[in-house]
């Protein structure tokens, strides 16, 4: 397992990593604190089956926020936590506006800014010492001749690239999805807008980020 | 994996189960709908890992029911879901109920009460065709010494007692707080009230639950 | 313009047609009275342009339908409106259970069914004197090799046959989201859940609707 | 069409405008951003059948305002938009606080300074760059010799004039009323103040604008 | 002063006589017990200035009430109260449906029906030993070219040949409006809608209802 | 009538005068804008009777206050409004925290500082050339040696000696309640703590006040 | 102390019992399950320190109750709780309507009545085998010339004659006020309306129904 | 009794002394001002019984708070008050979060700072010519080997010295709970997470500090 005693873990991101948590500030182990996603089903396993390391848990996503949005508050609500380990999971709304709201240039964040962002975010973290779990935006979609699946894919393979050029720990979230619709199920069965995960969707993330940082399943 | 495609799982319990779960029924997948406890979070894990299986998962428990509530309700509300697999976790406002409300007699169920109670339990299920995971009823607290925990234990021996007569799956819920109270926290940090866990508590129950059912955690 | 002076118009269906209709009863030319959808817009319009034909409007449509709920309905609040013309969009939830609830069959109707239902609704009407005017059900998706678009396009198929051996005036409602989806605007533009469309997609059935029943747009 | 290719267009006005739009700024799809009103009915149909111009429009009516609180928020709230087009519907409450309140003189706007309100929106916004849609104050009422009417009608010829002085779009709005009260309707049955009119009132007026900018109905 | 010792005052009517009051019975002297209209300005000054009669008061108005509605439950909400005096104002909404909803026939209630439900209200009250005061609808208009207005005047007349014919008392409730009209305030300063009247339009018709049993303003 | 055309009237006073009027400014003639008490009944009889003089009236009560809270507040919310008449019923609350919140000195206010307060009222109000009506604070109690109705007493003298002091209108509140309380009705009837009275009691208020400016009653 | 272990003590009564009692039963040891009377204060105390003794305690008090309204739930609501002693104060509100609603007759409870309620109360309790202690109905008033504090005192003695009668512990809850009057309090100190005590009266009451059950001080 | 006529006496603490007082200050006796607590309680017993004394109670204290909160509030809303008599519990909250909260140590505090926290609100209070009853933070749990209970008597330890070195009135809170534990009782009778007391232990508390300022039992 990778996460070090008293290691300090804060989740970055928007509505997918919000979904509903706590304001202004996200952390503690009462039901909905960390709200409903994939922060408080991590936090779930990794307190109750270490709980010998005391874990610091944040969820510091914000519903709404393009990668434009999240690094404006990178240091006085990211990094202000003094983390040990970053979670950045951004840019699905980077993409979802130019999507929904074409008439609407000024909430649109293009490729290069959004690069941009993320790199910054990066570079600032790093050197405040601390660990980067990065993790493509999230569009549950096989079919990729739809444009916000191709849009995904692009905004997605700039973090890949930004995660080989800082060796960062990486999660293709995208691929995550592939299992359940191989399986014959639809993507509304996860998500009504495809953005938005629920239960089970959350669970996929839960357990990539799990597998990732290399939790052990055979404790009890 | 112990479930068979197109299974039908139903949780029956008490305010431990229930944790807000949809009324009057609760099935499904929307957030909430499975309340917040550990008949959700076994949702996630087995629809996100095993969609193929196309299980039915329902949350039958009511918050304040005592077995004999339960049992009570055991046709119209747990049976008539056509389980063919039943959870059964109970017991602790039998128990609670004689600690904080000792003035009110019409209210306690006694350890003779309860055994028959369970019983009957069992056995309709049994007849009905549906398998069954027989729980403990859960307090969380280590000093045996403590009326509450010990009176825990005797009707957690009574539930051993009846999985071993059937041949149930079985689960020592009060024997999984062991770690957690082993590596140093106390019961607060997992339940302010030692009988409603939070979200570690409710994690520590599910993952005791995927680990009887043979839950392949190298699934992705 | 086909409808004529004190004609009575009801439109039956689901959420789509629903939208916040008031209950039980749906008619008049208070705000909302007949939700926001097209059935108000179209309410709307023929008022508007069309003031001495004295129309009776009514909204029937009820969220979650399918059309096995719809038609055990039928007599008590569609035909009990004494209509002359009925317009009946029905079968999106017959699909969408099918898609997002495949573990609950119960709820799903299929496709046999979908025709047997829809073929009830439209004898009865015509019975009773009425004319009718069938929409396909609607799914805003161009991808034709998504699973609940093809079956959209199979219910859609069974009412243009439907329509046909009874000579219904009909709407092909899928066939009228092509034009925005061929303007480079995604389906998210319409609708976030591709079901339910925003106050764009109601204008575009409402014109649908206006335009099948002969409205005169030079009217001022 | 006027309207051009990314033209950004913007509603001003008071209560007849605003209809519970969101605040403080209404635009974009979603249901009731844009109110329920005639901006939202004009932005539905110009989305649905001109999509490839990708519009912006925004409702910017405030309920209550005469033409001396909209000319206080011209720059901050119209102009600050940068619009291409912009809808001016003013007046009625200059008029009406005149007929209620008479005891209150703070609040009434004499004819004169309602000429130099709206001549300074108008140079305000020829300045510019953008062009203008003058409406009249809309009160439904054929009685002549109704206080109120007559007052409407001495308004609306202010604002005919200064159309004509600038060589704006005009629309003359109570005119449109009268084939409604033509057909026999009472005005209770378009609004029961007289001032705020119900869907079918906003329908009247959104064809008015429609037509004004040369919509072509035939589009699908 | 007309009303006896111990008189018992019931005022039947629609929403111009309910205006908010409580609900089922609205008896007592708590403030908005009897609502804000002319029901409780009544029951202030005869309780205020002749303290020694005890009266006992009832506002029995319901909104919405048409003469039939309110013919229907005559026995049940108005004699049952054992009434020594009913006042009765009626006929609003007969006429109002006929303006505003055209196309609803079924709330109609025309000329001839009114006449017979008012009379079998009167012949009721009587045969039950009480006294009437009854009023015409009232609709705050001078336009007697406008329909409902006329329509005004005509249920008027037929109220007052039945308060001739049966030699009741009687009050012209729209002559009343006259003084207001002619001092040059128009409809809009004592009623939005021309219906229902505001404080100063309800004090209007608590003096013509005082006046009319005699009350002596020299009373302190 | 003393009051004259475009008349100005303010009421200032505590929660006798408050009663729920609107927030910050009440005025207008929309219901309980000006509050359920006597503001709101003499309003009703002045404007429903007295049309021509187009009066502002105004309630300026503020529930809670004292007259030292009043006074500091007299600038800019009783002056403000440029009245040319003011009513001052202010001091139950100077009263009556001495009697229930002995222990709570700070929010006393003896008869010195009443006398001074009331006594700058005046002064301003006469400097700035308005007309005052002043009523003594008001206890509905007939039995003198009751230390609250004796202290109201005390009170009251103030009151009339600073009338006569500056000849001003002036009325005498608790002389008002004698004839009720001589009836034989007990207080609770008119108000259950004896100070806020319901509706019948702020009736017996308002005809205090249309007698004292000449109100004449055969106007119809 | 007069209660004995497992005694089973209801209070019945109307608001002054009531004061947000739990509905339907209110039995327990919650926070307001007693609501915030003397029944919770006496609760408090026998519970804290006479824990051994394992009391049952309720509040069966019901807001507006008259004599005749408790009577009609006498053996429904206190009998069926199985009581060994019942504390009865009753009676406020068969005197406060004939004080502040003369016009209501049916709601009076006249002094003969009101005897044999009470006095069927207290048969039916001792022939079920329990012990009663009779309060006299509160009204918290010095004034003997006062018409409900005399009415007050004549169903009082009523209840003392009741007491005498039957040999019933019985408390002149008037009394009680006596002391704090005394010192020089207005009524007003502990109760606005003089007939619901706050928490000064409640307490004062609580340690009346002590002492008469011979509670010991000196434990800790 | 210790306190003298006119004494100010407030009660600083956490959530075990806020229950719900009145924000931002709880003073009075209308119900609920002084929350629901022992401050409330003590205040019925003291004014109900010693109302001649006319004392002045505040409830100062905050849900949440350490000691480290308090003292940093200690002149803006303790001091403030110009007390005579200060109560101070606190402390609680500086152990609870070592135990339910060991991953945020900011909101730690540790021995050593607690009591120098309670030193510095003992001097300043003193300083301010007040008396001080000084009370351990209260835990409800008599297994000694419990972490938290531990804890409690460390802190408790530290009150007593505090106590004893500046000669304070004082109560060990903790012994307080003995009796109760020792009749059989589990701490769930009085507390379902052993920090918030229910009414039971809140009267245990409330007689605790009678009985510590010589309150008269024989008084009534």
């Amino acid at each position: 397992m990778l996460l070090e005693k008293n290691a300090r873990l804060v989740f970055a991101g928007d509505s997918v990593t919000d979904v509903g948590r706590n304001q202004p500030v996200a952390e503690g182990t009462l039901f909905d604190m960390l709200g409903k996603g994939y922060p408080q089903l991590i936090s779930g396993w990794l307190n109750a089956f270490y709980p010998e390391l005391n874990l610091y848990i944040c969820n510091a996503g914000t519903s709404g926020n393009t990668s434009r949005d999240l690094l404006r508050r990178w240091d006085s609500e990211i990094l202000d936590k003094a983390p040990t380990w970053v979670s950045i999971m951004i840019g699905i709304n980077d993409i979802w506006r130019q999507i929904d709201s074409p008439a609407q240039p000024s909430g649109h964040v293009l490729p290069d800014e959004f690069r941009d962002n993320v790199a910054k975010m990066i570079e600032k973290t790093l050197a405040a010492g601390a660990r980067i779990i990065l993790w493509t935006p999230s569009f549950i979609e096989s079919n990729m001749n739809d444009a916000m699946a191709a849009m995904a894919k692009q905004y997605g393979d700039i973090c890949a690239e930004l995660a080989q050029a800082h060796s960062l720990l990486f999660i293709d979230t995208n691929k995550k999805w592939e299992r359940i619709l191989a399986s014959g199920h639809h993507p509304e069965w996860v998500s009504w807008d495809r953005v938005h995960p629920n239960n089970i969707g959350h669970t996929v993330m839960a357990k990539a980020f799990l597998d990732t940082i290399g939790f052990d399943y055979t404790r009890m």
